[in-house]
Formats: C-alpha cells, structure tokens, sequence
C-alpha cells in the first residue's frame, strides 16, 4: 500500500480527549477514529490488524472443531424472557427500542438464548453431539462508563463460540481443548508470556470458571498470581477458595493489574432447560444438552497489544497482526531516478507476496518519515535512498528490538519471503 | 467438511411462515434460521456464500482502488442533525434507544454523515483527493415490513463505498469505473445476464443516479426495459424524463418485475457542505468534497440468486459463491471397505485444495442423500459407492444442467483442481 494512496495520516500530537494509551496511540497513528465515547471506527490500518486477529482466532477454533456462524443483534424480548434475562433489574446493558410495527426489540448483548433457540431444530439424539458454533459479532453493551479506549466499548465484535455436549466428560475434554487453543490464540497474539489462565468463580455448574488475564499496568483488573508455579486467581476466588487446592498459599500470590482478554465457562443446562434444547440419550430419555461459552474480544486483544508492546517512539506490532510486514521508507523522492528504483524495491516484494507499506511521499523530510515509521510500528523498516541505490545496501530496522542490519538486495527478498 | 460433522440438517418441508422462494430453500436446507420477522442467522453454509459473495465484492472494490475501513452502528444525534436526518418526520427507519449515561443514540441506517465527519480530519488540499472508502458493516432499518425473505430485512449487512473528489470530472470517472465494477460483479454472481445498469432519479446533483435491478419474477419492483438495447429505466425516470435523450422510447420498454440488487448515487456536496468536510484548491479558496455512494447488499444477493437459479429440487449455486464446489455422495457406507475408500477420496480432495462437502452419514438411504443434494445444490455431485470402487468410474453430475459424466480417479482429480 502507497501512503500517497492511503487516506488516513499520522497526528503531530496525541488526541486530548483519550486518557487511554492504546486509544491515544492508535488515534494518533490513524488506526482507529473515536465516533462517541465508547464507538470506534476502525480505518484501513487498524481493520487490517482486526482481520489478522480473527483469522488467528478462526484458525484456533476452526482447529479444534469450531463451526462459524452469524446470529443477529435484533433480539425478540420472547425469548430473553424465558431465561429472565430481558428485564433491566436482571441486566443492566440492554440497549432497547421499538419496533415500528409494534412491540420492544433489544439489541444482543451476549448470544447464549439466540444460539440455545437455533440448535433447538437441529439436536434431537445424543448422536448429534457433542457440537461447536462460533461467531465473531457486534456486542452491544449499554455500559454507564466507556474506558480504556478500545478496551470497554458500546460495541464492539467478539468471538463467542458455544459448546454443545451430551455428558460432563464430552464437556470437560472440550473445555480443555479450547483452554489450549486460548493459549496458543494469546501466543500468536504476542501477548502469551504475560497472560494467565486465571481461576474465577463457576457459577452454579462448576466450581471454577477461567478468565485468560494478560498482566498490564493499564489493566482495569487485578489478578493474584505466582509466576513461578504459572498460577493466578481473581479476587473472588481469593477470597472464597480454600487455595491450597490450588496448590498455593495466599503469601506466595502478587497482587498485579490486569486485562481480561478472554474467558471461558461452563453454562450447564441453564440455557438448555430454560429455553427446551434437549436430545434423546441412548436409553432413550430426554436430557438437556450440556453447554458452555467462550469468549475473546479482538478489539480488547488489540488494545492490550499495543498497551504492552509499545514504546515512547511508538506502536511495536508482532509481525503476526501487523498490518505491514515491511514499512518502506523512500527517501531522496524529488528524484526521479532514485523514485523510479524505490518504486522498483516496492513492486519486487509485492510480487514476491510480502506485505509492504511504502512511504513514496516526495514532500515529507526524512526525519518526519522516520518518526512515522516508529509510530506507525511496522515489524521491519527498509530505508531506500540515493546512498541505497549507489551502494547496493538496504537498511533494515528491526522496530521491537532496533537492531540495524544492511542487506543486499537479493538478501533483501530472502529475508522477507 | 463432512455432513456428519456440520450441526446443520436438511428439513423435509420448507417452513411453513416463510412465503419468500429464498428463505423458504435457505432454511430448508439449513443455510439461514429466522431469529424473528426481519432477522435471520447465517448458518455455517449460509455463512460461507455470504463470505464468498463478500470476496467478490472486495476484490472488485479494491480494484478500483476502494480502501476498507469499518465504522459503528451506535450514533450520537448531533452529528445526524448537521443534515437534517435525525427526526422521525424526515428519516423513517431509525432504530432509537438511550444512553445509561442519558441522551439519545440511533442504529445507523446508512454512513454518509459517520464517514464524512471523520474525513474531516484527513482531507485539507486538493493532494488528498480523490479518494474512496468503503465497508461492510451492518445496516438497521425499522422497516414497517420485514418482507421478501432475506431481501428487506430490519438488520442486514452492505457493502456502502464512498468516494470523495476535488472536481466533477474525479467524480464522473470514479462512478463510471464503480458502475463497471458492479457489473462485474453481478456476472461474477451469476447474475450479469439478467442484471441492468438502470436509470434513477438523480436528486439535486445529477439528472440521473443508477440502480442496478436485476429482472426476476419474485421483484418487488418494476423497471421498464428494452433487452435488445440494454436499456432500462425505473418508475419515477419513466414519468418524468424525456426517453429520446436516452435513445429509446416508451413502446419499446417492456414493463418487468426486478430486484434492486445494487445502486449507485452523485451525493455532490450535500453532506460536505453540511458537515464541513473542504479541502483548499489549487488557487487556496476552501471547497466542498465532492462525494458519492454507492451500495450491494450481499445478502439480498444472495436471495436474488437463489429465487433466480434454484429449481424444483433446490437451489443450484454458480461456482463462484458455492459454499462448496463438490458434494461427494458416499453410498454403502455400512460396508467399512467401502467407507474407507470414500474417506481416502475425500481427504484427497481435500489434499489438493478442492472444496468438499462430504456426505459421509451411513443411516441414511440413497434417495435421501440425492434429494439433500440436489437441494443444498453445489455444483458437482460425485458420487462414491460399492460399484465405484469395484470399476473405479465416478458418476459426476453438474447440478446446474444435470449433465452426467464418468470419471476416473485420476480424471476426477485434474478436472477439480
């Protein structure tokens, strides 16, 4: 992509009226716009970051058996009734209006009774389970305070999957199998080393649910952990569990700030009993199915990324969500020669299938164009300048690390491709 | 994907509320479920045509240098009162509820105020322009009908570009490249032969703005048409213009029923001038941004090519949105040699990137599983059974004319890849 094509540019200054880092660095960068507070449109570079976040997403589920789906965000009060979760004393994030050809409509804030109500006309015998559906969707939460930037929102897309099972043990070996690919989905994100599988409480079914909390000082969250044995707990589990079930004392947890990037839980039969999704086991008897759900925010997951990641210079992307691979910086542009090979540089790594940003403004000083280069954070800066075109040699900045390599041209495709 | 494994199913009947052709062979065969009177689920299959349609979209978008981006639902009123378009006297569809934190918030039916607010901050000199936008993003309309199946409904994904230029001319050839670019793809669909660039009212910028209607027996609109010159017109162009300007006259327009499957539209400065969006000339006088949009919603593409292609056993998907290219019909599945080989086909194919839905369920008879075929209607059935493995001769039938060929394994491999 062509900056000169690309409609968005970077700030001088961050914007006054975000507190928060990951909003101020992405508004400045021009990855993201502030609509109101608590919706954000995401422009061409920050959607191209979301894109890549899902598609690791999708991979991890797709992987261990994850079905995608879409479900709507008009929801019918009906059906909300049926598990007492349309009124606003039980829930109090409901977005509601009216529809005009009469009657209330609410605007889904999570999809369990959408998704319990679908799967009602498709599972009849425990041969039909156990099952996997996920969706990435808007989540509309009518939340009193939008904070942390891009972190707690109005609206916002999440990956919410649900499990669909015939017994506990179908139910477990999911639960597990989708607790590792929480991991791997963080790992890939850049952000595993510091995100913990944090015990939280179980509601009525089990006894511990699972938050995945990465450590940030930015975090809203506090979690208990002990880095060296690799175990954390949430305040309510501190306060409630006897922990040495956990294999750890109250004395050996840290207090430390969190974000919650991802949670996991099993739902039991609440749903399935309340809204009548039941199949037949092998004696032949009605059970309810046996549910659980699983939820990532890409959104949030960015966000942390660029809390935890950045410097003073700027956003530091891991090369596996950055929208860019390669940032090409061209320099010396007033002339033509120099263009002309630069635009060469530009058109060979494409061809060659590497993502590259390519800074052809002619009328941007050096110095201008290296401090976007760091704000913006692509993995890999290549500077291409009259000195490049004599001498043959192609600087390459590593931006996380700002290690400085020189390579030749043919080098220059090896390393990129 | 195999069958056993999808949590869809095929009905016996199609659903007895339903009076649409589309949603009737959609639900049918479990590619969509009805949330409620306007909002329907894309199930995993529906999902995947919805995705391959959005490809087409893309590609086509980005050839003509569209750039994506993605903006929110939630609206804050005031922007929308810069244009006038907030009241319920002057904007019929809107979706209204209140903010926890107090004030109004509307569900955003369309994006011309949201995108141009935010090019405010991108554009300053003629150098920025011109430059084009687009996403596909969820539109809520509070239509008093739901009608028409996924044709209108009240919660609806679409593709809506927007184009921003410094002069008449930037303008006139943007729209001409968008106009072809939705020709495109309307064929790439499968749709192209019975689609027509047709002539609209233009509002007060142009004397015309284009609708693309797509001539189809189940339309909910009319358009006047003469085949042999390619021409059509709509209702309000019929009354009110002059057609020799156009080269054709009344008696040679034949009156057709159709579905507005896309349409183009000159905004000039209407919400530039309205929201401040001015850019500084050559001569350094402000101007407005000259704009237009221009929109496909790709499920009511979906819809029109099912109600156009599908048949009395079902619905026959072009190649190019197919959820996927084959069906593979496994027969004598009870017979575990028989099973096996149908399983080494599959994963053959599979092997060499060919897409497979694989009907590997072994309680079901024949005649069943040809019957779900013909209505889940991907392009090739290929059919695997005790006689195959024994003569080594697959019967390939082409859903679309049904066109029975016998291939050899190697034969089967070359002509799906």
């Amino acid at each position: 992509m062509r900056q000169t094509h690309l409609f968005t540019k970077t700030k001088k200054e961050a914007p006054g009226d975000e507190v928060a880092k990951n909003a101020q660095l992405l508004m400045q960068a021009g990855y993201i716009y502030k609509n109101m507070a608590g919706a954000y449109s995401f422009l061409p570079l920050g959607l191209r970051v979301i894109e890549k976040i899902n598609t690791v997403i999708r991979e991890e589920m797709d992987a261990i058996g994850g079905q995608e789906m879409h479900m709507p965000s008009l929801q019918d009060p009906a059906l909300w009734k049926q598990t007492d979760r349309w009124s606003d004393e039980n829930v109090d994030v409901w977005f509601k209006s009216e529809l005009q050809a009469g009657g209330e409509v609410g605007l889904a804030w999570t999809h369990e009774e959408v998704i319990t109500d679908i799967m009602r006309q498709y599972v009849s015998s425990y041969k039909d389970l156990p099952f996997f559906a996920y969706q990435i969707q808007t989540k509309f939460r009518n939340e009193m305070r939008a904070k942390s930037g891009i972190m707690r929102t109005r609206e916002f897309a999440m990956k919410d999957l649900y499990s669909f099972c015939a017994t506990p043990e179908q139910h477990e070996a999911f639960y597990e199998s989708c607790a590792d690919a929480y991991m791997k989905i963080f790992d890939r994100l850049g952000i595993g080393d510091k995100t913990y599988k944090t015990f939280a409480s179980g509601g009525a079914f089990t006894k511990f649910s699972h938050e995945f909390q990465t450590l940030a000082e930015a975090g809203e969250d506090v979690v208990y952990v002990n880095e060296e044995k690799g175990i954390a707990v949430n305040e309510e589990v501190l306060a409630e569990v006897d922990l040495s079930e956990l294999g750890v004392t109250k004395e050996e947890l840290e207090e430390r700030k969190s974000i919650e990037v991802g949670n996991i839980f099993s739902l039991g039969t609440k749903f399935s009993e309340a809204i009548g999704l039941t199949f037949k086991d092998e004696e032949g008897n009605d059970q309810p199915v046996i549910m659980g759900s699983y939820g990532i925010g890409p959104a949030r997951a960015m966000g942390t990324v660029v809390d935890l990641l950045s410097d003073e210079k700027g956003i530091v992307w891991p090369e596996s969500i950055a929208p860019y691979k390669v940032h090409l910086v061209g320099l010396n542009g007033d002339d033509a020669e120099v263009k002309d090979y630069a635009d060469g540089i530009y058109t060979a790594l494409k061809r060659r299938g590497v993502e590259v940003l390519y800074d052809d403004r002619t009328e941007v000083r050096p110095g201008q164009k290296f401090a976007d280069s760091d704000l913006l954070g692509m993995p890999y800066r290549v500077v291409v300048s009259r000195k490049t075109k004599e001498e043959g040699k192609f600087e390459v900045v590593t931006r996380a690390t700002g290690e400085v390599r020189y390579l030749s041209e043919e080098e220059l495709y090896t390393d990129f491709t």
